[in-house]
């Protein structure tokens, strides 16, 4: 019921705004026994953290998480993991212009009509600041599921889409768009700083994929394992889509394309000719890798001025200056690996309640 | 944390089998004082009900629905409203010859692999015979949302898309596949024919708008109204993606195409100029139409053999008689209607809940 | 967050009112392969039932229940276990008279007064009927606890307490009031004929206790075992107060008193001197027996004349004829077993969600 | 779901260990555009503090609290209010001697048999110090409830009662055992005196009385309104028994002396001649004052040495030393307001979820 909790059995809810004084997230439910240090969760954090190429803002947060319960003598005791970071750089006043304006594409209008109150400064809670909560408390999951291995990165970028026969793991890590294909992230370099350079923005697509989920992990029917992971990416900023395996892809094929067919494997699990599927059927794993899309609309905070209205009703225009991503999606690929991350060690858990371990 | 409910504040739960002997939905959280019968319920059940034209399955299951509890003279209480329908056409002897083999494409092989035991008659719970208890359920929504109209109709099918220009929502139950486009319609009959009469299967794209929803509806950060979309959406059988707005298509746009201006609107709440963001920002509803769209891969259940195991290990192949949709988008649609309708009850109580009835 | 639903993982909702054709209950959340079918639950329901000896209600209800949903070829599936009961002996003229005046002690007014409407036959869903529901699904919960033996058995009624050294578990089904003590026994028999024949009724204290309950059970704080087992207690009818080991009791005790000190065991585990804690220490399971004792008020429902007001707001006077137990506690005994069960069950799972089943 | 959240539209989770760096409470589903800053928690928080007797603790703690988050030019803005504690008179050392042993009426054994791991440091997180994380949640509570007055109070110390009819409101707060009889007072004052010294404790009754609850809070069947309280207040630290009105009490009474009998009120709303149901009928209130007791054990931290066992199942003896209440049930009167506020907070918000603000 948790308006800001997410998760049934492994649980975190976020708070904080982005200029108050600090962000957090409260892991609840986590497995006793694990461990874990802040140095578990820093790197997740650096991998998201503004400021480190000139294709993210330059917002400059350090990021630095503080672990403040929930962990003793190195590992978790079973009781709620407690996760603060401070923000330090904020800078209100680039927003005092725009605290009586509400922000096209952006959720001013909608907290103001909402709540009757809103906190202008950066976008407040609907900041994409409060991700840096998710991203941490996905730290954590990590631990809980050490048998899969999740990656997120841009297939997509302003329309122009990677080739995926180009594509390597090891190159998402090499460009800074977590772009698989070298050549895409070249050409993405251009299309950015032209954007940018224009006081606009771009939208992307990102693909995450986690391997080694067993078979069996899921709970239909209002559980279900895609309905999850749609709901957890479809919750992150500025995300419009989620498909699973082919998504909207699978509308345009026939039945007998789209049904992935099973031979014999070597180890008494089936082994799929295809994975059309995106690794689910049914709301349950299927043992092949998890496939799962989240399309960004662009940055709604331009340099370009669009018509709007003020709170008074009254007609103007609006350009946000402050510090802003020209594509929000770069970031974002770390959040959506979080969120997978956390749905997948929420279903692990839930799985092991009603079935036990033995499955 | 229900497995087999939805919703937060308005929330319904469904029971029940393909082939077991009755199928249900309890929906608690009503509010009180509704008039409500089995004649506010009926109609909506006839439209997604099986048999009614050769382009679904040729079941036939009357879906008469009863109201066992929850209403006293005519009103609902307050109390939980059971709804039964039972199932009566029930021929389990078709599926017997595939009670030992998975068929692709299905939860055959996830739920064995899940529960390590399976009702392979008919798909069990997973069949979309489900389906009925969520529109059940979702009439009785309707009727907290008085002010809102929803429709859902099909905008592709089979890869060929209507066209909107020529499109009026009076044609969308003139043809039996809730196509808006009567040329897009006739041109439908055929595909589908085809393809049945080929033992395959196509799948289609599912379009929801509700207007009439006001802004402020939806809760940051986990329970978004468009999150809760996306979940309510992917967890209807068949569905692999989902989109709010522009969708996929707002990650091609620039930032100052996608952000929906602001006018001055004739009763002091702005008025926009486009509806790119399909009625939610930030998780909270903007006033403007929200628009949702569903892809429905094709019917797994088809007559074309595809390869597989049985639940030894051994390699095999499988076709699946019973009687089936050959696209089970068309009767998706008044299943995503009720989707759509039973988040637009239960966000409308949580905002009363949380900010009064005043806003 | 279900207003009708209990538990968290392993959870049950229950429908139905008074004098409405038929009560049920949905299990949801329940693990996979356990034997179950109507024979494992109806003796359970046949313990509570009304009518078996002059010191319950006359109403003649069989209590035969049914299962809709969730069990293939004997076995739960892991899907909703859906479970129904006809009412059949409804007259609901006897209610008539009362229809429009409040029923001191009842939840007349307080139905009326939350929902502008309610269904007065019998009290509606206020009604002790309800209580069947909850009966047939703890049956199911037990199935999942079958190393917990639970046995609940009057302590107390109208006043006279049991001897404990006189009782005897053997005793509890060889009297009308699940009396341990054959000697109290007999003196109540007297008390409550005296009562019914005055048109009056009594109040008891139901005493529970589950033995075989393993140290590590209970997810604290907002989750402690003692917590949900008060919540469980206290939602049932006609309670008032509910105690966990030495309860009220524990307030009078020095700590060195109430300490319940430890030695070795001969498995390892500590063997506890005493159990004032009733098995639970913070929230989780000691590992020794759990001991809860739920209090009863007298049934409302008596043919003594009580001055209240009616709908309308005007003085006036009301007895109650129907047909009523003259002490509610007795058939509560059965339904706070049920509770605990379900309780237990639901903490199992949960317990190892977290911990996994190693623990 | 959350282990460590409660409430269901209203809701509150809190975090950190005794002897960690902070301990906090997050408040998701406040109402937005309430006034709000730490003066307004500082006086509940100081009321529970330790070291401001010679009959509480003496770790000096001043309780400081923090509004990191949800507050936005002084009220709240409907997101999540994070509220910190720092913990800074830590005296880790104190606890070191009895890191390998378990004490008696502690959780500690209980913590290692769920956890397998424990922080031994003054209990972790089942000391008692987690309670003022939820004071400073219940003071936000209060404010969404400002027609409710709740309060307090001890009625019993060590098997001493208080003489109600002595009893006065403006005396809770003259003395340091929140006794509204002066003379019960004094008497007790030498009670704890004795008990302290000769390192043992005392166990208490704490009851608390909300008025102002207007009819019809409350959610039958499984969020009833006494079953929340229930829960609530058994969850609190060392309760072992929670009572509605007469309680135990209600079951020595007869139907016709339980059923408060209602009379023509002023306002149309029935007068009541008696409160023997503490203000709830059938779950919802009544509008009477709402009435809870909970009963406190001893302090488990005793200077008497008691038998117990090591980690390795040794048998010793221990002794607390430490910093403890001698009777916890002192500052657990304001823990049980909080409570009371907390479940009523979130009570008001389900109502009007439902059943609207017009009622």
């Amino acid at each position: 019921m948790s308006l800001n909790s997410f998760g049934r059995v492994f649980r975190f809810s976020t708070w904080g705004e982005s200029h108050g004084p600090a962000i957090g997230a409260v892991v609840d439910g986590c497995p006793p026994g694990l461990a874990l240090s802040e140095a578990d969760i820093q790197p997740w954090l650096d991998r998201r953290r503004p400021g480190q190429s000139r294709f993210t803002t330059q917002r400059r947060e350090p990021d630095a998480v503080r672990i403040l319960s929930g962990v003793f003598e190195g590992r978790t005791t079973g009781t709620p993991i407690s996760l603060m970071i401070d923000n330090v750089d904020q800078r209100a006043k680039d927003y005092a212009e725009i605290a009586g304006a509400f922000r096209p594409g952006h959720a001013d209008f909608t907290y103001q009509a909402k709540y009757g109150h809103r906190d202008w400064r950066g976008s407040g809670r609907a900041s994409a600041r409060e991700t840096a909560s998710r991203v941490a408390a996905g730290a954590v999951a990590r631990l809980v599921i050490p048998e899969v291995h999740i990656r997120a990165y841009l297939v997509e970028l302003g329309g122009d889409a990677i080739d995926y026969a180009a594509s390597d793991e090891a190159e998402i890590d090499a460009n800074p768009f977590f772009c698989p294909d070298a050549a895409a992230a070249a050409r993405w370099e251009e299309l950015v700083d032209e954007a940018r350079k224009a006081g606009s923005s771009l939208g992307a697509i990102v693909e995450c994929v986690a391997t080694g989920v067993p078979a069996g992990w899921g709970a239909p029917l209002y559980a279900k394992l895609d309905a999850e992971l749609a709901a957890a990416c479809m919750s992150v900023n500025a995300v419009k889509g989620v498909e699973i395996g082919d998504g909207f892809g699978a509308a345009r094929l026939r039945g007998e394309e789209n049904a992935d067919a099973m031979r014999a494997g070597p180890d008494g699990a089936p082994h799929f000719l295809s994975n059309h599927a995106g690794g689910v059927l049914g709301g349950i794993s299927t043992g092949q890798p998890v496939v799962v899309r989240a399309a960004f609309k662009p940055t709604s905070s331009i340099l370009t001025p669009v018509p709007t209205v003020d709170q008074a009703g009254a007609e103007t225009e609006i350009l946000t200056r402050g510090r802003h991503d020209p594509c929000v999606a770069i970031r974002g690929a770390p959040v959506i690996e979080a969120m997978v991350a956390l749905v997948l060690a929420d279903q692990k858990l839930l799985h092991r309640a009603q079935c036990g371990d033995g499955r």
